[in-house]
């Protein structure tokens, strides 16, 4: 625990006076002041996280981290729990949805097996830091131990703090290997595990906060809502204790994300949050610190219903809605590609007075 | 006019056979099926276009056409007249919003001057094809002759054809320059046209499509709707003939945009549409010739009103609403980068099969 406080204590509120430079120079590149919207918050945002006026997004990483949940035995999904293992191969191999819009993005994927429920073969490219053999079934007691969420916390710390310290980084002194961070997971069953999150710190009824997964039919989603709530009354996680709440009804995966989060904060790193299941890692890490939110940039809207809930009630905007339900951190490296679009433009366009162009009229 | 016509003859329905292929190769992949959204539709979208099972994006090309607006002179825009032909110097030296875009995705800027009112000095990256020194003040009369409006279309077909007809692209036989290309502008004053446009085909009324531009206040903002209304008033565009609206209300970029567009319809290729000037020319390119709906994507829904009204219009949905009204082809830029994404996702992802992942159960 003392590692997570520590964590929160160096999260600082953004820079305003980077950000205020950031805006005059926004309004006199050769453009109409505010025209590229979006791109331009999202520029003075990533100045103001990093506290530099000239940010370098070269060294950009997503984290997807697996793990598996018992809550799979209540059959809350159309693929056998098998798969996540499978897909944890897959990324190695680079043949999942991930690796190709990480790629196209100039991403690192960094894959962590944070407790799948087989062991893999040794593999350079695994991170294994496994909490357990996946989750008990939340629908007949807590998911973990309440030892167990706070070791998932700090184990995304961890991860988080390794590839940080990795050489290679485009900080000063060469020592820092992330400049922007992307959110990722992969876990059969954990749209149940997120919608039960959400439930309870939101006070929305479960209906209203849970989906179809990766493709329930309408007797699925029925039982899937069922198992949301005996798991919620038979639990009785506790909204004002965020760890509570995730060792009852989480994922070792979402408590893992949830630990690089509040890391790339205190690191002054802009992280953006992919969706569903890593929503509900951002609200477990808004409940412990609300000011981690000023750094967190919301990829994209989900398909499942849930994940408009918690954007809205952490208070942040999704830069893209293409009815992406995938995860392993998909939206989040198209987020990245937008991010890093937004500060090439602060970067390297010209200014009215450079590129000799008329000012408007006064 | 033949130019038009024979361009239009070969536009032909999207290939359903190889859609249907494409879809069941999406289906295949490792990921649930459709969980990739409208990146899979845009996938589908351009293999129907290309007709090619595993198309290629090497040739990104955005055209940016600069052009200038006798309606200037009724005080319709914040920036004096002159800056189109500022821009049109920023681009070639690279310092535009444009130049930063097309770059982070891979996109060549083709840059063309159809109609600014002054000379450029002779420069090998700067394309002159001007159809005469800026429209005339629609507000009095008619933006330009009929054959003006012809010509202007006719030298967007000519643009894209040389430009597709270069060196170095990636169909069989190396001749094929352009793989997909995005629709840009530069022109002051041009929001209004766009806005006459639009109201002329749709119907709506003037105040619905009318926007403020790069930044006119509410006294600006009145005015140029009664200018628009004016203009429409003296002129009587008829609608059922999209080359006297273009004549009327139009402009020499609208024209040659709209060229382009169908240009690359009739050669298979898929068509970024920008932001609201664009959108006026895909407007009058789908009276002309309803089945190019199908050969275009639209990038992003602008922040000028009239944008909205036209994508809903034509049928098309956007990708991006990132509140952009810069135009020149930055958002047909971004547009392009997630088309890109698309195909690699199709190309590039393991099958359940390849990568030994389990199928969801029956």
């Amino acid at each position: 625990m003392k590692k997570i406080e520590k964590t929160i204590q160096k999260i600082e509120p953004l820079d305003v006076r980077v950000m205020e430079k950031t805006q005059d120079r926004l309004n006199n590149l050769t453009k109409p002041q505010g025209s590229l919207g979006k791109l331009e918050e999202l520029a003075k945002q990533i100045c103001g996280i990093t506290g530099k006026e000239n940010p370098q997004l070269r060294n950009k990483v997503i984290f997807t981290l697996a793990s598996d949940h018992g809550v799979t035995d209540e059959a809350v999904s159309v693929y056998p729990k098998e798969v996540t293992a499978q897909m944890v191969y897959n990324f190695l191999s680079g043949g999942a949805g991930i690796n190709v819009l990480a790629n196209h993005v100039g991403a690192k994927v960094v894959v962590v097996d944070i407790g799948v429920c087989s062991d893999f073969k040794p593999d350079p490219r695994l991170i294994i830091k496994k909490i357990n053999y996946g989750t008990k079934n939340m629908a007949k007691g807590p998911a973990m131990t309440r030892d167990e969420a706070v070791k998932s916390i700090c184990t995304g710390i961890e991860i988080f703090e390794n590839e940080f310290s990795a050489e290679g980084g485009s900080a000063v002194g060469g020592n820092c290997g992330i400049d922007i961070v992307g959110t990722g997971e992969m876990g059969i069953g954990n749209t149940t595990v997120s919608s039960a999150i959400t439930a309870c710190f939101t006070g929305k009824p479960i209906k209203d906060v849970t989906g179809r997964g990766t493709g329930l039919d309408a007797q699925g989603l029925k039982n899937k809502i069922s198992v949301i709530k005996k798991a919620l009354s038979v639990n009785k996680p506790d909204p004002a204790d965020a760890i509570d709440v995730l060792s009852k009804v989480g994922g070792f995966e979402i408590g893992g994300l949830t630990g690089i989060i509040l890391a790339a904060a205190s690191r002054k790193t802009p992280v953006i949050i992919d969706g569903f299941i890593s929503g509900a890692a951002a609200l477990i890490a808004f409940q412990l610190e609300p000011k981690v939110k000023n750094y967190m940039i919301a990829s994209h809207c989900s398909v499942e219903k849930g994940h408009k809930v918690i954007l809205e009630y952490i208070g942040l905007e999704p830069l893209l809605d293409l009815d992406l339900r995938l995860g392993e951190g998909t939206g989040a490296a198209l987020g990245i590609g937008l991010a890093e679009a937004s500060i090439k433009i602060l970067t390297q366009m010209a200014t009215f007075r450079n590129a000799k162009v008329s000012e408007r009229k006064k």
